[in-house]
């Protein structure tokens, strides 16, 4: 039988398990990438290993959702990072030098090779054939250690093109296409493999887009094959050495298979607030916008903007509508300042911005109160802006260049037929892409002088042995669907403390209630209590390490997010699932007693335990954990774990077979 | 005897008093200029004064301080103020689209105008031979409307420029030798007018550097008369019908006189925190930099960029120094992407940013913890970078740059010789300054749709007349030496709160008692007492506003701060002197009862008036006010005074006499 080409790069890369869909495998990390939010805690936990160099093939530090720095905190975060670099063997790219995977696609995802990212949108290299998931970040840490990634083997669904886009219709739509009908939900657990004679008529530019916004599906990750667009491509960028071709085979088998015609898509939008709320532009026509954006990680590149530039070149944007261009690299600045195009664009109207994240996470730019912005994007979940009750729309540079000449929702074929002399832009790509990497700081070139941390920059806490016995109070009870956003808001004036966790943790469950921090410290242990699907959202580490560094011993819920749960695991706190009748009679305050020799029985596989309440009636306690699972939580977590297992000789981490 | 330029100007626009120091003078205003911190209440007052239009012959609305737009309310009050402009009259200037300073140099700065602008940095357009000068935004309103501005005659004193500048040394040196000798107070009180053989030797840009920075002499403004430079720049322009030739008279007497031969000087700097802290650049030489920023409205002209550029032009900044280039117009930004000079700074390793004040008032790139940052800004103040302790030099853009070479402090003039091929690169002015006009609305293409108010934008509160009988508690007892900042913050927390005096006004006084703000809401009146040099610091009108809106009827203090004791006049809270021993014996809580009929008294040009206290004892307090002063006062501040006027048929505010 055949395989996927997503089989072929596990085979590969594959240290332990099978390749059966939803075993367990650990695989084998060539690359790293982090940023600047989830970088240092990387760091952090790097440093807490006590390991001295990075042993993966290559890791690079990007600094790219807080450029702007507002505070102190973030311009420490940055020279931390640099330094932290420096000191381990990464290269550093600096604020302002872009987005971590625009920089990372134009310097080092080559085919065949897997890499690991503590960001969501990681996948993005799966458009030169690399295997890139998202992770979070201590994932990572241990990855750069030379650890195995473990992963359920996911299932690899086809994505089979067909025809040619046509003119206006783009990459963007492509994408859109599928989330309009697989929903945000529908790559979960799954592998999207491209595939299909639509797969030669797209450009690596293009293909990136749609890997990059496969984020959006839930996918595990996405990748296109390899082929003469990809060597073309890594020949602009210098690097057709890195070239290697690699595809599924003929008679490779996939799970599930999509067919998408590409000559039948037109321009599309996602509407507020759900990247998966998308129709026609054309539905939407006519609805009176204040602010555009071009840039972001899915649509930042030079191949995204200038048509852009292309389209507003000798024209003047709406009086009414502002127009944000921020590239996703200063390599993309760089080309179109040398080649003109930045100061047609300026003469156009637009602000001309630094290349950053920026306004994709909220951070500038932020929308006007009742007002409509169009982004090139690949998120417009409520709020995400900077502003509740925000109405983002998700489209194309095209779409959002003709409404910023417009002022208005339009069709771009619309807009075209009405000035008469707007021509579809297409796609094209620079010869060379020769820009400066005076940013992109090498691991000889950056001060191996050790680490700087400014007063912000905290240790990372660790966790000692799981403990026989547990016990303490119920330090909260809470209800259904409590959110990572619950228990660690994200919010600007929160963010700036992800690398100080005694100072996040007073954050802790505050939106739930607000003294819960001090009463978890002064308890010194407990227990938190929650109803269904507790932990839900994001992949956020710092959800679970702030409840441990407030000494929260353990959770009992109904049940858990996923993520969340194996988070739990890494962080040392022991997931209970309760049913709801103990739920019910279960009150904040209440002592809570594990009965069981709690060490010995996770470590053994023991799946029922006994809770003691107020000394006065018990209910059994379910484990759902793998063997991997026990032996970490019952470490005290990941980092105690790790560390356990190198200085007792074990093989994680170690040295990569280079 | 003959006059000065700035008595011609005077003398030309002079509708009320004589030209005499010292003496109150009411001139009419041809030009006003605001930006988007203070402007949203400067508009919000010209619609509580029910006036139609802008009658001065051109007012200017810039987006310039926090164009970052780091939360809606920002957002919000850009499009207020583009509404405000659009309905009342002013051009419109976008946010993006640079620093109000720059931009109104660029378009609208004209010989022998004279201009009233809500920014302290307003005397720049005097290296242009404007009369500018910078006010709180209610008389900015109040000229708008037509009203002529009151000011006391200054003393005018002459800045002879002899000898030329060698390379290396800059406009920016002199201004920084001039605070070197005179001090941040050496200007308070004056005019300074420049003459003299060097003057010819400088470009208008190099004249606006010198004008700009004049305010941190203290100078009520800076002025050069005219000459062929002025119609050559005019002319690059496209603005040469625009000139004439304006200067003193041969026999003109000054107040003073210094000396500055141009040719003596060498590359300065102002060590931190205090502009005036200059030394040679070479003092501080192997200081390690961090961070250098070059922008602002003292040196972000494309004349101040360029240089920068062509030192870095080839070579590539130290590997940790970051290097930030923030434009001060867009039109600065185009030329120079234009001409392959935005794309040649990238290369280099420039952070490229949009066109704005930012970092200068602490808004985005604050520096890290316990680092060295070299600004060509004109203001080191600690803490105004957005960090406490922060250590923050003042600098050309060639020091900077040299700074950012070579990762340390350096003169560049050693620089140059360790470099080998490193040339001073001189002022070199483009032919024609040809930018789009994009982002700049005339009050014909504007929106005329009425005013645009986010839910954070309110309406200014109106007080009404002076009682006859003033009594109240006394709401907090504060020491000497209380500055605008204790009494309403200047951090962004609360700036984005300076449209909504509701919600600006609960932080009144919370750096001295965060309870102050409730207590005097529950009051429903009373007075503030405090002891010497109450409401130094800036220009901040809030901090009587506030105070008013919180109910608070007069301020019984041993001495006022000049310009905040004319905020208190503005907007109706009696300010009167009290002796020391007054000011011991009365306590916090202490009833206090102005005796006198009060509103009678204060017309009347009663100067000592009755405070009696707990009903037990009294003392005297003093009222030291112009008879213009006095009905300002009695009438409940500016806004109703003048409200009244023009009701009553008054001339002020009234047309405009064009």
């Amino acid at each position: 039988m055949g395989q996927t080409l997503t089989e072929k790069i596990l085979e590969d890369h594959l240290v332990e398990g099978e390749l059966e869909t939803g075993e367990e495998i650990g695989i084998e990390i060539d690359q790293v990438l982090t940023q600047d939010t989830t970088g240092t805690l990387v760091w952090l936990q790097f440093e807490a290993l006590d390991l001295d160099d990075v042993q993966t093939e290559l890791a690079a530090q990007y600094c790219d959702h807080q450029t702007y720095q507002f505070d102190f905190k973030n311009t420490d975060d940055h020279r931390f990072l640099r330094s932290a670099a420096g000191t381990f063997g990464a290269h550093f790219s600096r604020p302002g030098n872009g987005i971590c995977h625009n920089v990372h696609k134009e310097n080092f995802a080559a085919p065949g090779k897997t890499m690991l990212g503590s960001d969501s949108h990681t996948p993005t290299p799966g458009g030169l054939g690399e295997l890139a998931i998202g992770s979070g970040g201590l994932d990572v840490a241990v990855a750069m250690g030379g650890g195995p990634y473990y992963i359920e083997m996911p299932e690899v669904v086809n994505v089979r093109l067909e025809g040619e886009l046509p003119d206006w219709a783009t990459a963007k739509d492509v994408i859109l296409e599928l989330l309009r009908r697989l929903s945000v939900k529908g790559g979960v657990g799954k592998v999207l493999e491209y595939t299909g004679p639509g797969v030669e008529t797209l450009t690596v530019p293009e293909r990136t887009t749609i890997t990059n916004m496969g984020t959006e599906l839930g996918a595990t990750t996405s990748i296109f094959p390899t082929d003469e667009e990809t060597e073309d491509y890594l020949s602009r960028l210098g690097r057709e050495d890195e070239y290697v071709e690699i595809g599924p085979d003929e008679d490779a088998e996939y799970a599930d298979e999509i067919v998408v015609d590409l000559s039948d898509l037109e321009p599309l939008i996602a509407q507020p607030s759900m990247p998966d709320n998308v129709v026609p532009v054309s539905e939407v026509a006519g609805t009176e916008v204040d602010q555009c954006i071009i840039g972001s990680c899915t649509n930042g590149a030079y191949e995204d903007i200038l048509p852009a530039a292309k389209m507003l070149e000798g024209r003047e944007i709406n009086k009414t509508t502002d127009l944000i261009v921020a590239p996703g690299s200063k390599q993309a600045s760089e080309l179109l300042a040398r080649e003109g195009w930045v100061a047609e664009m300026m003469a156009a109207g637009v602000n001309f911005s630094e290349a950053t994240c920026g306004a994709c996470i909220g951070i500038g730019h932020v929308p006007a109160s009742d007002s409509v912005s169009l982004r090139t994007f690949n998120r417009n979940f409520e709020g995400r802006s900077g502003i509740e009750d925000d109405s983002v729309y998700l489209c194309s540079p095209e779409v959002a260049t003709a409404a910023a000449l417009k002022g208005e929702i339009v069709d771009p074929r619309d807009l075209a037929d009405e000035l008469g002399d707007l021509e579809a832009p297409g796609l094209e790509m620079p010869e060379k892409y020769d820009g400066s990497k005076a940013d992109l700081i090498s691991p000889d070139e950056a001060p191996d002088d050790g680490l700087i941390k400014g007063p912000n920059i905290g240790d990372v806490p660790l966790k000692d042995e799981l403990d026989s016995h547990l016990a303490g109070p119920t330090l909260l009870k809470m209800e259904d669907n409590i959110t990572t956003d619950h228990i660690i808001p994200a919010t600007q004036d929160i963010l700036m403390y992800r690398s100080n966790i005694p100072k996040l943790s007073e954050f802790t469950l505050s939106r739930v209630d607000d003294e819960f921090a001090q009463r978890a410290l002064d308890a010194d242990g407990g227990f938190l209590v929650a109803g269904e699907n507790y932990g839900q959202g994001s992949s956020r580490e710092h959800a679970a390490l702030c409840p441990m560094y407030l000494g929260v011993e353990g959770v009992l819920a109904q049940s858990f997010a996923r993520i969340h749960k194996a988070n739990l695991f890494n962080f040392g706190l022991i997931p209970l699932e309760i049913d709801e009748e103990t739920y019910e009679k279960i009150d904040e305050g209440d002592d809570v007693e594990i009965v069981d020799d709690v060490a010995e029985a996770v470590r053994s596989g023991q799946e029922e335990f006994t809770v003691r309440v107020n000394d006065d009636w018990e209910a059994t306690a379910h484990l759902d954990a793998s063997a991997r699972e026990r032996e970490i939580l019952a470490d005290g977590g990941k980092l105690s774990h790790t560390k356990k297992q190198a200085e007792s000789g074990g093989d994680s981490p170690a040295p990569a077979d280079d």
